[in-house]
Order: structure tokens, then C-alpha cells, then sequence
């Protein structure tokens, strides 16, 4: 019998993308990277925990914020290579820059010269460690 | 002066994920990949053009099924290296697999046993192409 987490496409890296969608608003809130350990680990616990790549270990989301993401939903995709987690954030904040969401930049195209504009307000001060 | 999609930044296979995202009801449709040529003629055209890796080829969404994506917004996360498209869909099909979402599968963990279900309706038969 297959476990069920060996159903994700895991790439290379052993990872896979996850992305973070609020529950209530539908916003997409980022987009981050899960490896087997940390799905096992937001199944167990139900709050979202990532891979940092960055770090190369497991996140916790909040860990350092206190922004948990508490886990209504996984989802997995056709190609069972990308995950969303529809989630409940505690303090609605998901970005590290103090913003609600990390997508907070816009192609701004109106003036042919495009550019990314930032469209979100900073909402808290960012920490100091990189999570957000 | 930098171009903006030089601020991207892309991964060291020169892509970055891009989430498409139902403009008018919020609903993430599925996750591709952009190369810098895709990122491109999706601002010029105002359709999503996304990087096949499978196939190795400039994808343009729709371009076997019909189900075109018309562009509403670009967003880039604070990493810059993913992208967040809010679109509409011609079809409302999104799926190869002739659903509206790729992520119609929904880690169901009620009775212990956990697995994979799949929760949406097939719309269309799939085509023959992988597309969708």
C-alpha cells in the first residue's frame, strides 16, 4: 500500500510547492516549499510547516512571528506536484516584509514602461529573522 | 537600467512558478511555470503563456482545448521568484483532466486512514493534447 504522501511528485529536491490561499478572503497569500517531513508534520500538528530553503530546514510558519497558519484544507494537483493549503493565518500577516500577503507587487504596464509597483501596505514592523 | 523581468528571479533552470488564479471567484486554478520569453508575450498578448516542461516548448494556455487565459494582473512575491496571475477563463476549464481546477484532489484525514480524493466534477472530456 502506497502511503499517501508518497503520492506527491516529490522533484529533485524532495520538495514540492505549496501554495497558501486564505480561507476566508481566497486571497493567495505565498508561496512556499514543503518536503515530505514538513506535509507530515502540518498534517499532524494542522499549522502549516514549511522547508526553508533558504535555511535548508523545517519551518514552522510563526515560529518567530507568532503568524501561524492554521490548515482548513490540502489540496494536491493533477501532476501531484504542487499542493494548496487553504489556511487560517493568526494575525494576518504572512509576509516577512510585515505585509498580509508576499504577492504585494503588481506589473504596472499603464505607462509602456512596465515596472513592479508595490500595491500592499507594510502593516507590521518586519522581524528580524526571515520567516514573517 | 534594469529591464523589469530581470527582476524576476528566475530559477537556475531559468523559470519560476506562476499561480493562475480565478479573477472573479478566487479559486486557484493551478500552478505552471514562466521562462522569461512566457513572462513576456503574456504581457504583450494579455494571454498567460506559460514554459512546458514536459514538453520543453512556450505553452500558451488554451492553445489545443480553447480554454484561453486572459490576463487580468501580475503580482511577484517578495522573493521575486514566483508570480501570481489573476485571470479568466475562457471555458471555466483549467484541468487537462477536463475539471475546473487541477487541485480537485483533497487530503481527506477523517478516518485516520488518509488519502487523496478527489472532490470535483470532470466538465469536459479530456483532450488528447496534456494541455488542458
Amino acid at each position: 500500500m502506497t502511503d499517501w504522501f508518497d503520492e506527491v511528485a516529490w522533484n529533485a529536491e524532495g520538495l514540492a510547492p505549496a501554495i497558501a490561499q486564505d480561507a476566508a478572503s481566497g486571497e493567495v497569500l505565498m508561496l512556499a516549499w514543503m518536503s515530505r517531513e514538513s506535509l507530515e508534520r502540518t498534517v499532524e500538528t494542522g499549522e502549516a510547516v514549511y522547508w526553508s530553503r533558504s535555511r535548508g530546514r523545517l519551518w514552522r510558519k510563526g515560529e518567530t512571528s507568532g503568524h501561524v497558519q492554521t490548515v482548513v484544507e490540502i489540496r494536491l494537483d493533477c501532476d501531484a506536484d504542487a499542493a494548496l493549503l487553504r489556511i487560517e493565518s493568526v494575525g494576518g500577516v504572512a509576509c516577512h516584509t510585515g505585509r498580509r500577503r508576499c504577492f504585494f507587487r503588481r506589473l504596472d504596464a499603464s505607462s509602456g514602461a512596465r515596472s513592479w509597483v508595490a500595491t500592499d501596505p507594510v502593516l507590521e514592523q518586519p522581524g528580524a529573522f526571515r520567516d514573517g
